[in-house]
């Protein structure tokens, strides 16, 4: 069967971590598929997880990206809703049972199948097919089932918009499903990749926004995405001057951290939920504080695809931009150990021009 | 001022956590105060961690009792709801700072003021009076606000309806607030007195209903509860093959516990509730099963006077009522025995008269 050579970088083993070019094969689209030409890719605090094998679950080699913005090469015989030119994009899935509850319900994000859905990248394509893994948007081109592509509005701006596809999307659905809104007083806590969008959307829907960072320098940087007020997480006094205020709080930290002090933050009845980690806290949930003020604590990951089209739509109505640095494929584990430094501002953005001229 | 003089059960300090007869003087009723004769106290599995200073809170000498149903000797003067020989009861409080939004609300339980409400016993009286403890139901008489005082329905027995005072209530009120009701799958975990409750409460609510004990003897005890099915929490291959089942889990297990096996069985957007635990639970909980099915847990305290009084009646409409055991006071430090060895079913009921007859 013939086959699309594709430039990609990729890991080769959690303990050669660093990415290096290689070729893979992706396979020409079905009639179902769309073949995409990759212009851009945000780079992703879970790239740099799955590359290093944090979740114990990477499969090498490994090439990462789900932030993937593209033009449609070519569409298969089937796709009805793109032809070949058209702006797309492709977030974290790129397929799903179909069949689930949840499904059904497009909540493909909550897939309930044999294998939950398929990741962008290090996701098995099929539960019968498990030495078939996907590789993401760290390549020049990618193919993918028209139900898991996304139309891009043409008024984002298309160097920015990629992050709308993970962090985006991810802050978005917590934010929606948990009705944020007018008279609502929230916080976003860490202001990185997700934080600095989920700050610009909770803003935009009407909410009262408090950006909690640990970093002092972020501050001047937070309120002109929009918080109306900057809470520095290490200020113990401040901290506790803001027990009981916020009816929602949204956690984007990457790793595990000390949940406690931020149920405290929280009203009666309101709501934590956190993003950015995936796996155990640092300690355990004082159900105390917890039950005194009929608090919860929720987990939530990306989004649906019609909610990702949602989001989409809704930066585009609002305005809202991911603040990006455009960077070139060659300079990838730069840019990660800048990200593991915190230094990033607030989102790094591959050019795949950069790899389609690379001898 | 003149007292009442009051015989009472109390301890005196940890070390020395058996219960032993004792005096203590109660302050005859004010204006708005309901002097009231016990006949009966629940015995709750919070006395027996206040007495042994489980919460590391315990003024001594400690007089537990929270389910107290008794006679009104006396009414003060600007008492409206209440005249003698009316049979009443008294939960979980006393007094609530009555200014705060919670308590503005009806729910004094989740009362933000300076030292939150007044707990019925081993609670300050007045912030501004620290040395003032309040001494609970393991006694002959107590004297209540008019506002902490609830009507017991005539169709309750009376020998059985003090445990609705605070078992009743703290299952209800989460039952309530996240809407359980027909159509939805409520998994009740631990069958003790709490959770003997909520398998009544949640079937009478329409739910179907699954308990979750670790104790195989209680499988026909639950059944009778209403339970349409019982897991037994120890057989892993039944908690695995129940894993994304239910809406709903209420948590009623008083110590330290493994919360993560319970996330599991609930479904996308499923709520784990734990009411029993006043404290950290046994180790963090993991956000990656909380995300991937966008699950919350949740703690909730008792529940307010108003809804207090609702689940009286919903218990007396339903024909709702505790399994109890009817003990003498002297009987108490047994009883907590038997309590800890989870002996009981499923809530023993000390018969006050044998306090009153005592020399």
């Amino acid at each position: 069967m013939e086959t699309l050579p594709t430039k990609a970088y990729g890991a080769t083993g959690s303990l050669f971590s660093k990415l290096a070019p290689m070729e893979i094969e992706r396979t020409p689209p079905q009639a179902d598929e769309v073949h995409i030409d990759i212009l851009y890719c945000g780079v992703c605090h879970s790239d740099l997880h799955q590359v290093k094998n944090d979740w114990h679950n990477t499969i090498y080699p490994c090439v990462p990206g789900h932030e993937i913005i593209g033009r449609v090469v070519e569409a298969g015989s089937a796709v009805t809703k793109f032809k070949t030119g058209d702006l797309v994009g492709v977030g974290c899935m790129v397929d799903s049972c179909g069949t689930c509850s949840s499904c059904r319900e497009g909540e493909e994000n909550y897939c309930e199948g044999p294998v939950s859905w398929t990741a962008t990248y290090n996701g098995y394509m099929k539960p019968q097919n498990k030495d078939f893994n996907t590789f993401g948007g760290y390549s020049t081109n990618i193919v993918v089932k028209e139900a898991f592509v996304l139309r891009i509005p043409d008024t984002l701006d298309v160097q920015a918009a990629a992050p709308i596809l993970c962090a985006g999307i991810t802050t978005y659905s917590p934010l929606k499903h948990w009705n944020v809104g007018p008279g609502q007083s929230v916080a976003v806590v860490g202001i990185g990749g997700l934080g600095h969008m989920a700050v610009q959307l909770a803003r935009a829907m009407g909410a009262t926004v408090t950006a909690v960072t640990r970093n002092k320098d972020k501050q001047a940087d937070a309120e002109k995405l929009g918080a109306h007020e900057v809470l520095i997480s290490s200020d113990s006094e401040a901290m506790e001057a803001h027990e009981l205020q916020f009816d929602f709080i949204l956690i984007t930290i990457p790793d595990a951290f000390e949940v406690n002090d931020y149920v405290k933050l929280a009203k009666r009845n309101g709501v934590i939920v956190t993003v950015g980690l995936i796996g155990p806290y640092k300690a355990p949930l004082d159900n105390q504080e917890m039950a005194m003020h009929r608090r919860s604590v929720a987990g939530s990951v990306i989004g649906g695809i019609a909610e990702t089209q949602e989001v989409l739509d809704f930066c585009a109505e609002h305005r809202i931009q991911p603040e990006v640095e455009i960077i070139a494929m060659q300079d990838i584990n730069d840019a990660f150990d800048k990200m593991m430094d915190e230094e990033v501002r607030f989102r790094y953005v591959i050019d795949m021009q950069s790899l389609k001229d690379a001898q």
